[in-house]
């Protein structure tokens, strides 16, 4: 019979945003698969709470490989060489192990995440075979959304999503309704000198660490650079998700 | 005591799509309500199953209000009007019954729903008070990613979301990733003459009639056309979301 290798969305912080299904899906595997920056990642100590939660399945942590982050000309090739990096070291988990195995992803695995596209990668190298499947998760946008209480564009307006990255690259296609996700430098300063932006900002969202603040961006910032600063002395990280909308 | 209103994420289709926050929430409340097209909404009948499910709370449909679908040129006009008379009737339950209740929202509240907005309403008339909170649902673009396996972006890039009537004026502007909900007529046909389209297209995500196709959009179309049609016969209803991207 094939392996079944579940790829498993688990939200973005607290473990009760888990779907029934994922829940299911956790309690149903062998051992479960978790990426992890360091032995005292934080992430990590939520997933394993997780699967206390659901059937207890052995966790395996799998240090992430180092990432060149010196902002390459060739993002794209430095992203794929970690991937390829990462493939490596799920295989030699997959190879090591029998049963069916879980991988627990924060928030959706179809929103920035490369867990998929490491999957693909690892059966393309032909070491290890198994059919997988996705699970939906919550994301972080949907939790910042929830906890601002608002409807992420106006009446039948579009919604960009986008990184800290492209940020400024969207302001400039005219872009004035935008999602943005992944940004480690609170990108939005930038744009503190054009009128009329509002933002809705969120940091450690679904954590007892959450911050919110809310407000036209030029008067806000203060506020959310202080309370992003108090996240990451609290919880040990930071990450932020905001809307930005241009009136 | 301040009675509490829940407007709860259920996911699109699956009952099991819920989120474990969500489930408690429902457990949690007096009654339910749900907006119903008709008696026989189908819709309605995944609603009940939901209550049944989880603590069994009344659920009280609510008939929706006709609204003005020919495609008026003051279409946020005519959405207003319609929210307007969502909220009457919403409030008249609330005036009737005594207790917490919960909004069972199709999808996430956050993606072009307009409970959020209906609440807000009901508050500003003055004739009813409350507390409210949202709790985030697993959307269609999601239950179409994880069908699909896959990422709703290239890696880095942007995505923008937008509905059927707005997706020819989003390629105007050079979008070529793009997630399109709320499309009651299959828009991208318009683009089978443009070269490089690719679709990852679902309908009735998450249930059991779910149809997925994906490929070259000028090669699938008459599929994606028939399965549909196929779609609409057994549900008795379809809802489409798919993903587009040109290379």
């Amino acid at each position: 019979m094939t392996r079944r290798v579940r790829l498993v969305g688990i939200g973005s912080g607290h473990p009760d945003q888990l779907t029934l299904a994922a829940a299911a899906a956790i309690e149903g595997v062998d051992f479960v698969i978790a990426a992890a920056k360091s032995a005292e990642d934080p992430l990590l100590e939520s997933r394993r709470e997780i699967c206390r939660r659901h059937g207890n399945p052995e966790l395996v942590p799998v240090p992430d490989p180092p990432r060149d982050r010196n902002d390459p000309a060739d993002y794209t090739g430095a992203v794929g060489d970690w991937h390829d990096a990462r493939a490596a070291a799920y295989e030699k988990v997959l190879l090591e192990r029998d049963g069916d195995a879980a991988f627990l992803v924060w928030g959706d695995p179809a929103f920035y995440d490369s867990t998929i596209r490491i999957v693909e990668r690892i059966l393309a190298r032909g070491n290890v075979t198994f059919d997988y499947d996705v699970l939906p998760g919550i994301s972080s946008l949907q939790v910042l959304a929830a906890a601002h209480r608002i409807v992420l564009h106006e009446v039948g307006q579009p919604i960009l999503v986008t990184t800290g990255r492209r940020l400024a690259e969207a302001v400039d296609q005219g872009h004035d309704n935008l999602v943005v996700m992944l940004d480690g430098s609170l990108s939005c300063t930038t744009l503190k000198d054009q009128p009329g932006w509002h933002i809705w900002w969120g940091a450690n969202l679904g954590t007892p660490d959450q911050a919110l603040v809310a407000g036209p961006l030029v008067d806000v910032l203060p506020e959310i650079e202080a309370a992003r600063a108090h996240a990451k002395a609290t919880s040990g990280w930071v990450m932020d998700t905001y809307l930005l909308r241009r009136s």
